[in-house]
């Protein structure tokens, strides 16, 4: 029986201790602690920097508890995960001292009864003593690092009770552990699957199929042809489901029979150029149940700066927002590390595939006894959270760390380390040491690169990587968000200070990023002088960039496995940015724009760039993408709409063209006219559907 | 107390068994059998083919067991390796089954006598049954590669008690393990040492000091300034050693306190040209005791195709050769496996760093449960062999698994395998996946490449690789050599066939190598007509090449910090190849000249090509290369020498040049007179010592 405790909480400041105030748990006591002080919304103007006073704070939460423990039963105080470094005192006395916020924890009541005071005491935030303010600070622990501030997400150093936390009375009924592990034969026929329990009774487990027939009753299933988990687009996310129970606890859990390897990229193994030779590249083709899936989708951060604030109906929402727009994968970037576990269970349930990082980024963790001790201890935890979630399709060891702004290698021991603990727990999903491995590539996050005068559509045209894990073009966020964060004073002419760049859109990335406010005048043929003008610009380069570089990665398959755009959702509302979705759950016109250019059947054009002049020939290549599992064969009208007026330039017949396989078509080429416009439309009509691309049209010389 | 045995072995032919023959323990049963049948000398014709036969029979040894027991001892059979697959029988009864030739046995002699008869009963090679005949036979075992043929080695499928064997009778006082283990604070000025022993008596431990002085008795030690062991060059390879006493047994042990880790070369972290962006390359720069060292050696293969009769006086020889051309690593190639641990002892006491290959080479090991279990208790036993000793620098999981002759990748279980058991029992020693990673070349392996029409002068100046691991450039052997393996009928005019092909010169790279007659012929300006001219030319080649080759990558430190060529030794004498030593132990003209150019402080020429022509301007820049620890400093007098005549060029006064650093010079450039000759020498003299280069020069247009 669980019971959930009422909290309080309060800081021990230097100038002494607050009052107890009102803690919610799960959540975070810096939230808590600012509704206490009256510090307001966040995301308004400067409020967050209201926070930084508390960041050297040690906290106490404190509950009676409240419980009631039968004959023969025994409490429990439990945990999901509490940040980040903390003791647990009951009546005064401490009972467990831990470092690490992703492990469970659980403290025994023996010598408590209800009405007795539990305390969690908080210690500050681990910050290493030479680093400059950063995510430096957190390099040698094992606390996500983003909350010291990134180029999206403001410094607000949080912690608290940020995981579910209850008292639990167990009789000699408790079922402590009920894991499933299966094997599944050569060509997926069959599987062979096994619970083991932890339990001092004897454990009952049922197992249901997906439809919720009963399959039967034991610790061992054989099971002909089973229902196999499938990603979105590809299949169905079958799960079975089970119940285990004894004669006073019962718990729950699903199962997804699949399998999934990392496997060498179609062209991977091409022969390298003469001597002295290098290696060829590193396998990053995900390979789901024998066939090889493109990997679109999105990189996830923290949905919060209050990470213990988000509960299911924002995972839900947001969750469902990917499905909806086609996706089929997050990368979970370790930078917020892992999430809790209701987010993966609807990744199972929707289909979305899991790639989950280890909670390092850009920083070299070192080879410190101290720090790989509680790494240890953390991926453990990590791992065995994970490891009964087909979503989860691999592991990986954290964000660029062998990039020069992070200075890890190969052999680096943490990333040894969660090799080996991968290896040890769950050695059938892959681990990847980080990202990007040989062959991958990060980047770019704008739509142009003022250096080489080129845009997103040039620059990935260009490229060839075995996967695009991460990549971005901003936006500006809606004139309804930027009135919640910015004081309407600063509103308009921007400038680069205050709640403007505080919410990152200058001097996050470079002096002008993520408003780039170069790039959109660049491609403007008017003076965007109003912010409404600014805020349409931005849409329309983020839609017209974002779709640029997901077809093209999706053209380049199958060399290219992957197209994971950087990033999914934001933690506050920014006043600029590269996510998909604004703060909390709000899409923007980039994440229809995407969805739209996501379709499992797509007429897709390859445009070598943006802008195009008057009298030059325009020229596109057409594909019929097909990532869907049925054969397509379309007819698709090529025309070109300028100034209300629409030019039919050709139809082509694709004829078959098989199921995960693309198919190129003719080149057209077409004459630009004199046009009185900034843009034009191509547009690929494709029965009930269509591919439009908004592009640039400069009618003069002067622009 | 060991007793040997005497050794009597017989093949278990299709058609029963052959009489028992004298065997030789360590040794290969091959070899034993070969006497038996007056096979002959392997080397000479064709007499290797004649083991083919063999190699699917099943070999049993026997011995009449010879020891003696005292009361209270027991008495074990134990061997440090046998190959490969095996059963152990006691008076005919299986009392030990084993798969793996790298693991030590122990058989329990408890219900035998002295007297009574041991078997050792070994199975067929491992063969996969659908592999074509070669290495990928082997790629489901764990057995050395190398003697399923190689383009350097025959075909010849050895197996047997290939290491020492004997019976050892035990009373209580046996010590089953005493293994030393230290760490050395930040500055290593000081060593924490701690020994840890197994044994059911009172272990006592006295520690010596380098000179032999006793340092102290106990089971940890604290010393303060340890002397280090340093690889040669760089300082002495001192050794500690200790002697571990019960009342009845003694085991002595040596140990080098020293720190080695594989760090980043310089320049590694330079930032990659943008985005899309990939990682940085994998660090192959050599720290030994918080110095770079540049690593300078060869490649170590089996020095014999009977590696189980190489001895102490056949590894003392070509160890200290390998020491006295300056050299300071071995890479001991995967191909041939671990070797005995007197040649790691060697390696220790000379100073001979060693990069430890596991035994995979070129095959795409499996994820098979089997392969992986007998892996596991093959590395297992490896690395605790190894560790020990402070000459290994590094482990590494196999030969070009990243290429695509092998296909494995950084997803493949073995190699997570291998790392991870050298995380749990070696986690300070650097582990490498594989050789190349990114960023390290590998190849070539001839003077020229006729398709580009570029030599190795040209080749390596115009790569850039952290680090050369493999490079090798042919020559034919002596006509001494060739006169023991070739028949006389066959020697000359040479064809592309028969024993010449059987001993690589032909068809064992491409149609041509090793001979390389074409390459030969290229650069001879009068035609190769009779043996002794070709003998002499592709040593001018391969002197010059090599020297071109190490001096080339020297030169380009501290980016790149290995230079180790293919390959040092050889198992059988060859009649083309690209070793330094013929077989058994005598050293080539390119011995001579590639420890010339690995002097540590060498005056050395950076070459544009081999070959010149009459008027053309010659050019080749100066450089004083140091890698000894001591600041340099001399005067360089260049001259060019043709048709016997000397023309000096210039001086050069190199000023300071620090230990470990190199410097670079003037260029030099000289307009070519009309010799009429065909080679002329570069000499640059530096005091007592001089580097010369020869190289070809074209007279007239024809040529």
């Amino acid at each position: 029986m669980k019971y959930n405790q009422v909290w309080q909480a309060r800081a021990i400041r230097p100038d002494g201790c607050s009052e107890w105030f009102s803690a919610q748990v799960p959540g975070n006591v810096q939230y808590d602690y600012g509704v206490y002080m009256g510090w307001g919304n966040i995301h308004y103007n400067d409020n967050s920097t209201l926070w930084r006073e508390t960041e050297d704070y040690t906290w106490e939460y404190r509950t009676v508890l409240n419980y009631a423990c039968k004959e023969g039963e025994k409490a429990v105080f439990v945990s999901k995960g509490i940040d980040y470094r903390f003791d647990i005192l009951v009546n005064g006395k401490v009972c467990l001292s831990h470092e690490g916020m992703f492990s469970p924890v659980e403290a025994d009541l023996s010598d408590a009864q209800p009405g007795s005071e539990l305390v969690v005491r908080i210690y500050p935030h681990p910050k290493r003593e030479d680093a400059d303010e950063g995510c430096n600070q957190a390099d040698h622990s094992a606390k996500a690092p983003v909350c010291y501030g990134w180029d999206w997400h403001p410094r607000l150093l949080v912690s608290g009770l940020w995981q579910e936390a209850y008292v639990e009375t167990r009789d000699a009924g408790f079922i402590r552990r009920c894991e499933p592990f299966y094997t599944l034969n050569a060509d997926r026929t069959h599987a062979s699957l096994r619970f083991e329990t932890e339990a001092d009774a004897e454990v009952e487990i049922t197992l249901f199929d997906p439809d919720g027939k009963e399959v039967g009753k034991g610790h061992a299933f054989e099971i002909d042809h089973p229902r196999l988990w499938w990603c979105n687009g590809q299949g169905k996310p079958e799960l079975y489901t089970y119940t285990a129970r004894t004669a006073s606890h019962e718990v729950k859990g699903h199962i997804g029979f699949r399998t999934v390897k990392l496997v060498m990229n179609k062209g991977g193994w091409d022969p390298l150029p003469g001597f002295p030779m290098g290696r060829n590249v590193a396998p990053i083709q995900i390979e789901l149940n024998g066939r090889n899936v493109f990997a679109k989708g999105s990189n996830w951060v923290n949905p919060d700066v209050f990470n213990g604030r988000i509960d299911y109906e924002r995972y839900e929402t947001l969750v469902t927002l990917a499905k909806d727009a086609h996706m089929n994968i997050f990368r979970c970037w370790g930078g917020s590390g892992t999430h809790k576990e209701m987010f993966y269970e609807l990744c199972d349930r929707l289909g979305i595939m899991v790639w989950a990082e280890f909670p390092l980024a850009c920083n070299c963790y070192p080879d410190d006894p101290h720090y790989l001790e509680v790494l240890e201890q953390e991926a453990d935890a990590i791992i065995r959270m994970l490891r009964p979630h087909p979503a989860v399709v691999m592991y990986c060891g954290g964000n660029e760390l062998f990039n020069n702004w992070s200075m890890m290698t190969d052999q680096s021991q943490a990333l040894r380390l969660l090799n080996k603990k991968c290896y040890d727990l769950d050695k059938d999903r892959p681990y990847l040491m980080t990202s990007p491995v040989l062959g991958m590539g990060h980047g770019g996050y704008t739509f142009w690169n003022p250096n080489t005068n080129q845009d997103v559509f040039t620059i990935f045209q260009n490229a060839h990587c075995t996967a695009y894990t991460e990549f971005g073009v901003p936006n500006m966020t809606d004139l309804e968000n930027l009135k919640k964060i910015i004081p309407e004073d600063e509103l308009f002419p921007i400038e680069a200070k205050g709640s403007w760049k505080l919410h990152h859109a200058f001097e996050a990335w470079g002096e002008l990023a993520w408003l780039c406010p170069d790039g959109m005048q660049h491609f403007s043929r008017g003076k965007l002088d109003t912010i409404e003008k600014m805020i349409a610009q931005s849409n329309w380069m983020q839609c017209e960039g974002y779709k640029a570089i997901f077809e093209e990665a999706r053209r380049q398959a199958p060399y290219c496995s992957m197209a994971i755009n950087w990033c999914y959702c934001e933690p506050w509302i920014t006043a600029s940015g590269n996510s998909l979705i604004t703060y909390p759950v709000q899409p923007k016109p980039a994440y229809y724009a995407v969805q739209n250019s996501l379709r499992p059947v797509l007429a897709s054009a390859r445009i070598p760039r943006f802008d195009w002049k008057k009298g030059e020939v325009f020229h596109a290549e057409l594909w019929l993408l097909n990532d869907s599992v049925e054969c397509a064969n379309h007819t698709i009208k090529v025309s070109i709409r300028a100034n209300g007026e629409e030019y039919e330039l050709l139809t082509w017949e694709t004829g078959e063209v098989a199921m995960n396989t693309n198919k190129i078509g003719p080149t057209i080429n077409w004459k630009l006219p004199e046009w009185d416009a900034d843009r034009f439309t191509l547009v690929l009509s494709c029965g009930d559907a269509s591919s439009e691309y908004t592009l640039c049209f400069r009618p003069d010389n002067e622009w």
